[in-house]
């Protein structure tokens, strides 16, 4: 089969060959004028898509050690924080905060759905430091509504914290219109470039937070990077990943010359047109359609998914996800995020259809 | 000018066309069997840099969040260490051991110079749990000796730990031969690649104290990465940084294809070739002979290596450092690792005499 291999996976994501060629060019030294420049350019833009006036920080790590990084910049141990947990990553934020000796409460939504604001209202108290939530679950597909969410948490005293890592560039996020604290995405999914970056914005209720913690920290060390990055031209406390960010860079300018808005409306519009094709084929959804994402679509498949994955790939050329943890032979989750269009998913939809009739 | 922009910095060095090209193709899914034999591939290249058995971790990190990382996995709170500084690196190492809470005994060895065995043998005594130490000081352009001081550490009951960032794939290195029980390394020195990746090899003897360590971490967790790693087909617990594999896998094959040994050779021949120029030139170098690293060489010039840096960048376009920390304006340091040849050691050297006589 001549089609090039594709990626429909809830990330990493297909990179365009403007990203690509941009990495392809030769190595610039992170310690002269020249870098410097790229930096403050691609910080810009990152506030741009961040919708924010904070500064957002890079690291050269996964979007868990984004995680992990909040966690240790912003609490100390014996803290009381509550964490949603709607599938894996919800889990995995719980996990890191116990491992600093935090004392998690953990709001638990039955994997397939988003938390009900009232939920929360009834769980958050005057002891917990910060309220932590997923906005996409990449695991099962559901979207939070950090928006309304945001509205509660206006002029409350804890830290509204946001995993961001599969929505943003892709799921409108409004980081200072809705009271957003600390914000984590990741280079890999929405944002159209390879792994290996995290970009954490922290406002100035989390920089207060902050001062006081007391978890010891140095590569992820938040004000040290933040010292770096008030520079008359940015730096990092560490050698950054150059090629990454320059690749980055390139992705980023490409959301600016679409549009960030465009950009979520065209995500929101072949979701659309994704969930029309399942409906027609007559499969199953995982997740309610009050809660689903507009980046990853999860379909029940039961006993199946494993075997659905491998022919699309091996047949198919396009490389999908099953489920994760319990989930994992039970649905399948096609991701439509970052560098997509109509033609993707048609083509992923002539491609399922003709697996799941084989099966 | 038409010549192209070369790097002779201590790091990140020129990367070759070829790794660049392997990172524009395009994106890999990291939970594929594609992927998995890559990294797989990837690690015995690895192995086979490190002269090691033993399995190499591969992080997205800066070469700090490796030295962190070998920290925070080998240790206790309140652990005691020995830590040998010879310039910036040493003295960063023994920071992050104390920000978690170990207690350092520090071995300040004169910046220019490297440690001799005798100065470790009065000082490491049975309450120690480890020796730890630079193989080359980027910061100084000094070298230690870590053949002989592995031959002292065989058979002790303390860890050896060294930072081979800056001479890995340059300067011989000998893991198991030399007893090394912690070896770290990242991607962007004399791997020619892009950085972003640490590299961390763990001997039986240091997996008997990352048992015992007490210290919190997630994403820099070795055990966890080592699970993964003994999977049929090698994974990583957290998504990995692709491109960056794909490209240092390039590097690793091109280092092969010379043989390691010959590697070595030629940064040796190289780093004559280059010092001989200099005391042609009458300049006086930094370190004392016996010291002197074959990958970065440090030559004074007081008050002057800002300029001199400066002037090498603009009219020659060729990139060197000046010193760190209270060197800054007294020496400039020039790289002569990785990707480098006769010419442009020669070219350098031409570009030198130029910019030292305009001052």
């Amino acid at each position: 089969m001549n089609i090039d291999k594709i990626l429909m996976t809830p990330g990493p994501t297909n990179v365009p060959t403007r990203v690509l060629n941009k990495m392809a060019e030769n190595m610039i030294h992170h310690r002269t004028d020249e870098f410097g420049n790229i930096f403050k350019e691609f910080n810009e833009r990152l506030k741009y898509v961040f919708k924010t006036d904070n500064t957002v920080l890079t690291f050269p790590s996964s979007g868990t050690g984004g995680l992990e990084a909040s966690i240790v910049n912003m609490f100390s141990r014996k803290d009381k924080v509550l964490v949603v947990s709607i599938g894996v990553f919800g889990d995995r934020f719980a996990e890191i905060a116990r491992m600093y000796d935090i004392e998690v409460d953990k709001l638990d939504v039955p994997w397939g759905k988003g938390v009900e604001l009232k939920e929360i209202e009834s769980r958050l108290t005057d002891e917990h430091k910060a309220l932590i939530i997923t906005h996409n679950e990449t695991s099962t597909g559901a979207n939070n509504d950090i928006q309304k969410i945001g509205n509660f948490m206006k002029n409350k005293k804890q830290l509204y914290i946001v995993d961001a890592v599969s929505s943003l560039g892709a799921i409108e996020v409004r980081m200072d219109d809705w009271n957003i604290d600390v914000l984590v995405s990741g280079s890999q999914k929405a944002l159209m470039s390879p792994p290996g970056l995290s970009f954490i914005a922290v406002s100035e209720k989390g920089w207060e937070f902050n001062k006081r913690s007391d978890i010891p920290k140095y590569y992820f060390d938040f004000k040290k990077a933040k010292d770096r990055m008030d520079n008359e031209l940015p730096q990092t406390p560490y050698t950054p990943a150059v090629s990454l960010i320059t690749g980055t860079n390139e992705a980023l300018k490409m959301i600016q010359e679409e549009g960030i808005d465009n950009v979520c409306k065209r995500h929101e519009r072949l979701a659309c047109m994704f969930r029309e094709g399942i409906k027609d084929m007559g499969l199953e959804f995982f997740v309610d359609e009050k809660y689903q994402s507009n980046t990853v679509t999860s379909i029940k498949m039961e006993n199946k998914a494993v075997d659905i994955k491998r022919i699309m790939e091996e047949e198919f050329n396009i490389v999908i996800a099953a489920g994760q943890g319990k989930l994992k032979n039970e649905i399948i989750r096609i991701g439509h995020l970052g560098c997509v269009d109509e033609e993707m998913i048609n083509r992923t939809l002539g491609a399922l259809k003709q697996a799941v009739k084989k099966i």
